[in-house]
């Protein structure tokens, strides 16, 4: 009897031991998490700060006890792996127990990302928040409930933020201006807050186009949320507690920090055990995602992968590539190898009431680097048909080789329920399969009037930037 | 100086008199027109019946006006081309002033389609319509106006789609439950219409999946249409007036008829002048557009084209194609050869509450025809992160080819806003490209809660039927 043991519990983790499982039922399939929550849906922790979500366990998909009796998973959860002994093919793990030593036969490493934060003073200070776990989750939501039914909730308030309650609480910050600094400035204005977000670079949501970026940074503002961008954030200031965000040209009072300025592969385990890292500083592996070191697999927020445009290993942390990516090492493990397939750094991203999703390589610099010539256009174009009531605008970035046409990225940003993410469906693939942009303005997609216009915004977009080639 | 003629205004004539124009702005155009109306969006018609669209000329993109002043195009509308004489290079046009001879350098036939009505007694009756032109629209909606301001609207009803509405009008009949039935039954029933929708076969969306024509059914039904299936109508009884439907096993009182079954090329000019048809019965033409005539071009609704999946010609009539071929071939007539692209079939509708979509191949017996071994399999998977509090459901059918795994078609519906439609935009590519459904499961389409699952429906309908081969 063989057995695959998998190092953390979450979305590359789980995948790879219930495929496993279902498709080797006589696999031993040992799984360690160190904390207590498995497969969950972080992703969705700020619609569960914002209120949306009612309760943490909504995230989970499938409950430690589902993994263990019904798909006969030997899920220990607090327990921490602490070495790899690759020539023994053993890892040791500590839990509340004591010491365990596991052997096995095939090994995956899904160890996850974990916040970076800045070097700046005062991140130990009270009221500092990263959002990286179930238990980050935990902490904001109750700060979040305590804010709001303190006393200032009760007194009319001057906040820019609160056009959504009739009172306001805060005021907030947040430093970091990507998905999660985004999506919580919706969650905290939407639980009225004054908040006030930091983005050290001249835009927010950089991995989108420049055109998306602009797009969004605008709506926000016209949330309420106050913006400051090219602003470096040198320090937290307080006491115990934070009391403000302070700037080289500014110093803004906060009574709480959320700082969201993106996250790095844990690697530590790998180091320790001689896997080797890739140049992105994740861990390096071949298609079938195995590492270095025999039998032993890296999936998901801590390992790279080839990115479909320039063929090269890139580390983009995103929950689609985990499940995938830990499915195929399950599927490999249990006799099938399986590629998981390539990455594209598709991502999607809801702001207050609009939606913008990115794809492939968007940036000039990324592109040389890769051997393309990279142009770029944007254009706007109605959602739905000109004449149909309820029409929006869809603003789309198309970046292309100009010697061959071929289409390399794509940025999509819309109102909310007007299709942008949907949208970017046909750019994931054209970018995938390396489709010349001519060919992409010719494409055969769907039309009708409540859905667009008789040219998709995505057809428009590739016949404007195809004639400036 | 050279003389491009266009016969017919709609879409695809007006693209190629357009790009033809724009690129070479020293080419005379001219376009004959018999009706009054030009670049009109036909497929706006249904929601202009019911009521959504106030005006006609909300449905024109550009005006004929527009056309001659702005875009320096010889625009004649009421001029009825009836005959061409190639040997010559002339056409000759019948219009309120008499009769043109039009000598053209390079000819494009753009006559469109015209509604087939079955063989049944009683098509000429009053109260009994077709939708295929501007006029039938606004027969139609003036229909409606009179019948809601009619003092049957001031007595309680009965009928089954009176729900929208306190009191109903009506019982009218559909025959046909295409596209245009289905949206006509929802244009009919918002104006608190009793609606029967007749359609011969077993199922309505013949075109879609069968899974799909099923859920758009039970919607339908749901929302108060009486749908009769498998019911060959054999006449539209009456006196002057049409006063029922009439099939083996009923009688169905109505007070108006829409007969909506499907379209022709219209093809009379193009066989008088011994243009080739091909055997879908429609204008046959290479890549470029080009008939068996030298310089005699054909697009749009009287034309075939090469289906991206078989590479066999095929009819389908559809806008986007129509403005697409129309494009090419003023751009080709202008000095630069351009192909305009083959066609999946692709098709979107919205019913009632619904949106569905369809590309590629679905039937088996066609794949079949074309070498294929097909395989389907239909998914129901959330539309959005089970946790987010709007979700719905996407219901995915794939067709794919056993031996090569190659997708050939899908068919996709959900509530009305949870995008079956643009999700449609990701299996395009894929139909188009050749692309195996195990390199579809790995594309990195965009993911967030509020837009779909981790995998997205599409996503999951190539894992479970490339499980299946």
């Amino acid at each position: 009897m063989s057995t695959f043991v998998v190092v953390g519990g979450d979305a590359a983790g789980m995948s790879a031991a219930s495929k496993a499982k279902r498709e080797a039922p006589d696999l031993d399939v040992v799984v360690f998490e160190r904390g207590e929550w498995v497969s969950y849906g972080a992703c969705g922790l700020p619609y569960y700060i914002k209120g949306e979500i009612q309760s943490l366990d909504d995230l989970v998909s499938v409950t430690p006890e589902e993994f263990r009796e019904e798909r006969d998973i030997d899920l220990r959860t607090g327990h921490e792996v602490t070495t790899i002994d690759p020539d023994e093919r053993t890892v040791t793990a500590e839990g509340d127990e004591g010491t365990v030593v596991q052997p096995y036969d095939h090994l995956l490493l899904a160890t996850g990302a974990e916040p970076v934060t800045p070097p700046i003073e005062g991140l130990e200070r009270e009221g500092v928040f990263t959002l990286g776990s179930m238990s980050d989750g935990k902490d904001l939501r109750e700060y979040v409930g305590r804010a709001r039914s303190d006393e200032r909730l009760q007194q009319p308030d001057s906040g820019p933020a609160c056009q959504f309650l009739e009172t306001c609480s805060g005021p907030v910050g947040i430093v970091g201006g990507g998905y999660i600094g985004v999506e919580m400035a919706e969650a905290l204005a939407a639980n009225g807050f004054e908040v006030h977000l930091f983005q050290r670079g001249d835009r927010i949501l950089k991995g989108f186009s420049e055109a998306t970026s602009r797009t969004v940074l605008e709506h926000v503002a016209d949330q309420g949320v106050a913006v400051y961008l090219g602003g470096e954030v040198a320090e937290l200031a307080g006491g115990e507690r934070v009391e403000a965000i302070v700037t080289d040209a500014e110093r803004v009072p906060v009574d709480m920090v959320l700082v969201g300025t993106g996250v790095r592969p844990r690697t530590a385990l790998a180091e320790a055990a001689d896997i080797e890292l890739g140049e992105t500083g994740a861990i390096a592996t071949d298609r079938f995602r195995e590492t270095n070191l025999p039998d032993v697999y890296a999936a998901g927020d801590c390992a790279e992968a080839e990115h479909v445009v320039t063929g090269e290993p890139a580390y983009i942390p995103l929950a689609l590539t985990a499940n995938r990516h830990g499915r195929a090492v399950g599927q490999t493990i249990a006799g099938e190898p399986t590629e998981g397939g390539a990455i594209a750094g598709t991502a999607a991203v809801k702001a207050f009431e609009m939606e913008a999703a990115r794809t492939g390589v968007l940036d000039h610099e990324q592109a040389r680097a890769a051997g393309f010539d990279p142009l770029t256009e944007t254009i706007e174009a109605k959602s739905r048909a000109g004449y149909y009531p309820e029409s929006g605008t869809v603003q789309v970035t198309l970046t292309i080789d100009q010697s061959t046409g071929r289409v390399l990225g794509g940025s999509l940003v819309s109102e909310y329920g007007e299709g942008a993410v949907h949208r970017s469906h046909a750019l994931v693939g054209a970018v995938t399969e390396g489709v010349g942009v001519d060919e992409l303005a010719n494409y055969d997609l769907a039309y009708a009037p409540p859905f667009n216009t008789t040219w998709d915004p995505v057809l428009t977009a590739a016949k404007v930037v195809g004639g400036k080639r």
